[in-house]
């Protein structure tokens, strides 16, 4: 027969240990069946008839999976209809995320009645012939489907100061990865003739916030999309329904959901979401304002707090990484605090802006570890530490927050996150 | 400012048409407001605030997309425990395809109560220690994630005599397109250590069916995935959670649900489900059996009956291509029931046995319009008109049916599936 490449009990001997727990080569397999064995047991759901297929016309998770939702944090602000809820990262595999777990972050709640057949985008502003587009109207238009990450710009910003989310939920949650269609918004630019002396764009939702952002005209020519479908189906209304902005790799806000017009003009808005929010305060007193694309970035999802280590011996590590500028290349695993690195492999296919799911064996002896992971991406971009972000930006910043993360695996299989740099 | 490629207006005199309804070029944007405008409403969803992030631990989609759901047909089955429900192709855009969608296929229901703490996986049979694995340990293992499609082998057979099915939700919707993650099969089999003497696997699921189909070890041994997770999430249980045997290319049948045991042996176990079912009957009598590959096929999504043109001029046709053989290469479509061919763009990333999206401009004349699309694959295999199928397999074939489909578009815009050779 054809052989495994690893072979008979090649697992262990390839290095990489025995799963279940067996922690010496050549001893019994801990999941090896007893000689004795009784017979395979014939489990009730072998005896009794499942459900039909009319009962679940629109699919749901499994009721042992009730605890994978997305989660807030009550001090974070003062109620939740100008909030955000995390994506639940522990518990996810790959790179997709499924709509119904993407992290939200809202300035005025969100809109849950507005009708697509009454819903309309307007552009207009310095443009030679202003347009008003139903939705009927712009899924006629060519369109493209792309991978990309989102991610909210204050995502790990409650650890600025050090570690203090006890998880990898609210560390680094505030980030989903789906795939996106829509109209390339160069090509509706192109529809309304934008004037040669428009630089800037200023995007509206039709939400209680009306969240409104500029953006330079070189990103909206570049690889804009204006989107109504999220894996496949159309935008869930908490992430936009039914059209959003989307800016590949730029902070999430910038990606204005349930949007409603689009400006062209000579100069940025400064809106409040661009004055009051998302600009950093510099050591010296001044503020930095328009950093919009996320910096290259990777953390460990397993283990992780909420995923501890189930005694010694292997265990596969693994977890994200991404960059708002490019494709990302390499990311290397240190079990020591960052005193040694091992190259990590990398899932294929590896898409430009969007997450990357990184692997590496571990053979854990049961000792204090410290786990951290640091990406690189296509444009020589290295994930920071934290001590260089804070050089960098200094004490006061809160967006943005892209340096390296700790996880100390203890002798009793719990994990924290620390701040060792 | 940086020019868009096509310049002002440039989407007309691209000779692709001019979005919205106008037909002449030159005459005034269907969507040009005009000159006398009112002031942009404020629409209700600016004036109060929406759902708090607290609303949604899971979120769902918007309310007027209820009608987008997995359907069934009724005359089908006897009752609909052994049934299936059909993915809504003609609502999806892109090559993921959400899990609340996923085409469902039961031949004893879907058990919706296995608990993954308790479940099992056992490894027995021709091997030389048979291992029993709990979730918990499946998940230490190294894993891998994979977008593959997942077809039902009887996708399409209502339509072997004719086109009977007016709608591509039916014609073609026993089909997914999920990221799979999972330890590759021939990691468990390593563990195992699966005796040379061994040449064939035993899959069973845990339902009322007891599903069970043969599969040749060399499969088991190369792309063949334990796959727990779908679209980042766990499994939903009607598509085999808590775990499932995922065989990339093959007929989904294959691909056993709820997956409790793995038997190796030496020859087919010819169970019920490989021999009463999933047979093709040939014309001289002779019985066609293990027909596993799914064949080079394709689709239009749109237009397609459920979706039907809005007026003459511009739309973008677009629609699916998959191979079980490896990647799609090439998808041509004709507008002319097969006499000419255009070349479709296919939207990168381009991946093995992974539904494929492609798209096509095309300008409608409002007149009576026969559209086809033709897939081929990277091992030479073109997809056959319905000619060619019913003249390899005859009149009794009722499963692998991949020739080409026609939608007929009628003058007031209305689409039939008719067959046209």
């Amino acid at each position: 027969m054809p052989r495994n490449s690893l072979g008979r009990g090649g697992f262990l001997r390839a290095g990489t240990g025995l799963v279940g727990g067996a922690l010496l080569a050549g001893s019994a397999p801990a999941n090896a069946l007893a000689e004795d064995a009784a017979p395979l047991a014939i489990p009730e759901s072998n005896k009794v008839l499942g459900a039909g297929v009319n009962d679940t016309p629109y699919g749901m998770p499994s009721k042992y999976e009730r605890d994978v939702v997305r989660r807030t944090v009550p001090f974070l602000t003062a109620e939740d209809k100008s909030s955000v809820s995390f994506t639940p990262l522990q518990d996810l595999d790959g790179i997709i995320t499924p709509n119904g777990l993407c992290f939200v972050r809202d300035h005025g709640g969100s809109p849950m009645d507005i009708d697509p057949l009454t819903h309309r985008l307007v552009i207009h502003g310095l443009v030679d012939t202003p347009m008003e587009y139903t939705m009927n109207d712009l899924i006629r238009f060519p369109t493209e489907s792309h991978v990309y990450f989102m991610e909210c710009g204050a995502n790990g910003g409650m650890d600025y100061k050090g570690a203090q989310m006890q998880g990898v939920q609210f560390t680094h949650g505030m980030i989903h990865c789906c795939e996106w269609t829509g109209v390339k918004l160069s090509v509706l630019m192109a529809e309304a003739g934008v004037k040669p002396s428009a630089k800037w764009m200023l995007a509206e939702g039709a939400d209680a916030a009306a969240m409104t952002r500029s953006v330079p005209i070189e990103k909206a020519l570049d690889d804009a999309l204006i989107a109504w479908s999220q894996n496949g189906e159309r935008l869930r209304p908490e992430n936009g329904y039914p059209v959003r902005l989307v800016l590949p790799g730029w902070q999430a806000n910038l990606n204005v959901k349930w949007l409603r017009r689009l400006k062209f003009g000579t100069d940025p808005w400064e809106t409040r979401e661009e004055t009051s929010k998302y600009t950093e305060l510099l050591p010296d007193g001044k503020s930095r304002q328009f950093d919009w694309v996320m910096g290259t970035k990777s953390v460990i999802t397993a283990p992780c707090p909420e995923k501890p280590m189930v005694g010694k011996g292997f265990r596969e590590v693994t977890g994200l990484a991404w960059s708002g500028y490019g494709s990302v290349t390499r990311v290397d695993v240190s079990f020591d605090g960052g005193v040694n690195w091992q190259r990590a492999t990398l899932q294929e296919p590896v898409l430009t802006k969007a997450l990357t799911r990184f692997r590496i064996p571990w053979q854990w002896n049961g000792e204090t570890a410290l786990l951290q992971s640091r990406a690189v991406d296509d444009k020589g971009h290295v994930q920071p530490t934290h001590e260089q972000l804070l050089a960098a930006r200094g004490g006061n910043a809160i967006y943005n927050k892209n340096s390296i993360q700790t996880w100390r695996v203890n002798p009793n299989g719990t994990v924290d996150s620390v701040q060792v740099s």
